[in-house]
Order: structure tokens, then sequence, then C-alpha cells
């Protein structure tokens, strides 16, 4: 049997599958906020980065991810990886 | 007014950590399932990464990237980024 058509692995991968458009369409609707938050801080002359508001989502969701029952490294990883994303975009509203 | 007190970027802010739970506990679902696959695969001698089925999800995330209006880039880096964690879970569990 091929691993493309072993029906477990199919089961499991249509589930990650579903999983994945559902982190999507969640990421779309972030970054719909955090460009407006962009604009705002353009508007109001903030900065892009704000450590202290970055350390209270890292330390929230490091919580939740103990609830959940995810790994909190990795929940960290996950949050910087996205708040580095933000950043860039927030630093592009600002010079365009 | 200081930045912690702003009412707009406050509204903005509560939206963004709402999606960002929502976020934690659909990771924890998909890891869930991974590590399903992971001792899946070590049970039936497969290897932890598996190529085709990697580029199917980059293909697959970039055009749903589109539909949801998300940048494809990111929605790539960030498959690719979840894909890591996943291949050194199932590479711990091959492993252990």
């Amino acid at each position: 049997m091929s691993r493309q058509s072993d029906p477990k692995l199919h089961e499991y991968r249509e589930s990650i599958d579903n999983i994945d458009a559902a982190l999507i369409f969640l990421l779309s609707e972030r970054f719909k906020i955090t460009k407006k938050v962009g604009l705002y801080k353009k508007a109001h002359d903030m900065p892009p980065a704000d450590k202290a508001r970055e350390a209270e989502q890292v330390r929230r969701l490091r919580e939740l991810a103990e609830v959940a029952k995810l790994d909190p490294d990795f929940s960290e990883k996950f949050i910087n990886f996205v708040i580095q994303a933000v950043i860039r975009n927030h630093e592009q509203i600002r010079e365009g």
C-alpha cells in the first residue's frame, strides 16, 4: 500500500487540512486588525513595536497553551513568529 | 493618554487576543492529530518527513491565503514553521 492510499493517514490528513484552513482564515482576520493598528500607530506617531505588549502576549499565550495542552515553548515561538511579521507590516505602513 | 489606556488600541488588542486564543486551541488540536500521525508512522516504519505532502500543503495554503486575502508568502512561512515543529516531534516519537 502506498503512503498516498493509506486510509488511516488519509483520515488524519483530512483533519489536519481542515484545521489548517481554519488557521489561515483566522490569521487573515488577525492581520486585518493589526493593519488597522499599524495605521492607527502611524496616525498617532507611535512606534511599530511595543516590548511591554509583546511580553504580555508571550506570557498570556504560554498560559493558554498549558490550558490547551500545547507545548508552551511552541506557543511562544509561534507568537514571536507572528509578531515579527506584524512589526514588518507596521514598518511598511509607517514608511509607505 | 498612555498607550495602555488608549481605548481604540485596547479595542483592537482585545480582538487580537481573542483570535490568538482561538489559534492556540486550534494548534493544540492540530498537534494532537500529528502526534497520532507520528505514532502511526513509527509503527509502520515510515520516515518523519514527506516532501511530496509538504509541497502539496504549501501549494494548498497559498491558494487558501489568496481566498482569505492573506499574504501567500506569509502562509507559506507559517506552514513551513508548523511543519518543522511537527517533523521534530515525529523524530522524537521515532527515537523515543
